[in-house]
């Protein structure tokens, strides 16, 4: 049987999950249809992948500029909606509209959207199981390392106790060459927006607000707690100084951004922490890292790539693949 | 619903699980028959977990003396049989036996147990889906870290190109003694053996064998490809020299027992290993770490306790939570 989806949105990330569906025609996933913010386009048979990715590729309108990502949610045939727009932080929308409309329809949904999943994930959840549907979100929370699955399968039977987590690729990669190198901040800022690992306005990382956003979405996993981002205690990495890099090294330490939550003391932090280098949680460069204290398996750490089209793409499919339909 | 549980061995593990069960009634597990190698015992609405537990402690059988394994596996009500005896590598007798004559019984198989399955890993699938159920044997790997759900589940879609491994917990813990203090081999395995990390007979750890048979578990699930333990180049710790290790300290490595597999060269291989100290597979004391490289996903590292009462109990019990009955 095949799996059809319809994916929203053709960054980045929708790209890569139609490169490898594509590439992988044994994983039996059917897109059937697709829409980015000017057009979209629809065929029960599967859309043309390649013409699609051609156009993007060429700065074009993906297909009918008649055809909105409304008509797609509303009308199409699919299985799962694919929800991969741009996260707004701030409303989740038009992603929740979205997702609300398709699992009105009886339709599952896997997103990579931090939006509408750290604001409105226990709202989602309860539509959902009223409809019989799922909705996952592997992909919003550490990129590649599929840490949902984790909690939910591999751990289950446990009780989480604490979590740690490098939730960020664009600070942990400042921290390190400031480290490595004595750079000043500015100066590994700009480095890492040479190398396209931050953005033109890198606020929403360097102000630790993107890793407490992913706590959040962790915290309401784990603990079905309802938590929000007002919730968090936040500071980012922009008022380091290469001194207290320094000082840090001096005593064989390092300093990386650390999200951590400890529900028993109610607390939820992102902030700057100074941690022994060889500590399981210090690595170099963009990857991320979480680390979760349970009461039976003791503590287990993930290490993986936080960013990147086809490895977020490899947490979206992953979800496709584990929903029965 | 209450999944019926019969626990052949109470060895640490066996009687981890018990525990797990006695302390979490909220997972709805019933343990309705356990054998040790001398007796058994069998009461279909739950056995008093505590008296056994309590005479486990006073050195006495678990129950009555004319209940053997074979009666347990053949007679007791059940829905899932935990095997959880001693592992013999040479035959994997008589777990093998046990588990093929619960499946015979259409009873789905957990286990802990390494010589087994690493013998006879495609045999036992193809018997339990010739009778529609599942075996499986997240504990023989790893022990907490939950590696064959995240091949299964979390990485599904993904292809595995190359995977290496710390497997054993014993090694690591020697090697980083041996580095850190200048201790030679025979006083660092003193010392694991005082503080209950190494057997009397340390045979099957430091010369890899260990290690070997759980890389070959690993590979037969990732790639189906039934390799043996004869398939694997093994080289032990035992004759590693304290020079060796300061040689690699001046380079800013150390060394490490890896498990390597690459397919594509048909490569399996435990042996001593120059590594780099910031690399992910080096870390201190008897933790055990894996990683993945895949086609999307890139590389995932888990790490992890390799050995415990309680964390062994973990992913058995996890395993028994994910079986659909």
């Amino acid at each position: 049987m095949k799996i059809k989806v319809a994916v929203l949105g053709l960054g980045s990330v929708g790209r890569g999950i139609l490169e490898m569906v594509r590439r992988k025609p044994g994983l039996g996933i059917v897109i059937t249809a697709v829409a980015d913010s000017k057009s979209g386009i629809v065929n029960n048979e599967g859309i043309d992948i390649e013409g699609v990715l051609e156009r993007k590729k060429n700065g074009c309108a993906c297909g009918d500029q008649g055809i909105t990502a409304r008509d797609v949610v509303l009308q199409a045939d699919y299985d799962i909606l694919v929800e991969v727009t741009p996260t707004n932080a701030d409303t989740g929308e038009p992603a929740f509209s979205h997702m609300k409309a398709a699992i009105e329809r009886g339709k599952h949904v896997v997103t990579s959207n931090k939006g509408p999943v750290s604001r409105h994930l226990a709202g989602l959840k309860k539509m959902a199981q009223g409809k019989g549907v799922r909705v996952r979100y592997e992909a919003t929370v550490g990129g590649a390392i599929p840490i949902m699955h984790m909690l939910g399968e591999g751990l289950r039977g446990n009780n989480v106790t604490a979590l740690y987590g490098v939730l960020n690729g664009t600070c942990n990669f400042i921290l390190t060459r400031m480290a490595a190198e004595g750079l000043t901040y500015e100066q590994a800022l700009a480095e890492a927006r040479e190398l396209g690992y931050a953005e033109a306005d890198p606020t929403y990382d360097v102000k630790g607000i993107d890793a407490a956003i992913k706590l959040v979405i962790l915290a309401n996993t784990i603990w079905n707690n309802q938590v929000t981002l007002g919730d968090v205690d936040i500071t980012g990495i922009d008022l380091l100084t290469t001194d207290a890099l320094r000082l840090a090294e001096e005593q064989d330490c390092t300093i990386r951004l650390i999200a951590e939550a400890l529900p028993e003391k109610g607390l939820l932090r992102v902030s700057p922490r100074l941690i022994r280098k060889d500590h399981p949680l210090v690595f170099e460069g963009t990857l991320n890292a979480i680390s979760i204290q349970t009461d039976m398996a003791g503590e287990i750490t993930l290490i993986g790539k936080g960013a990147g089209s086809i490895e977020t793409a490899s947490a979206v499919i992953g979800d496709i693949l584990s929903i029965d339909l």
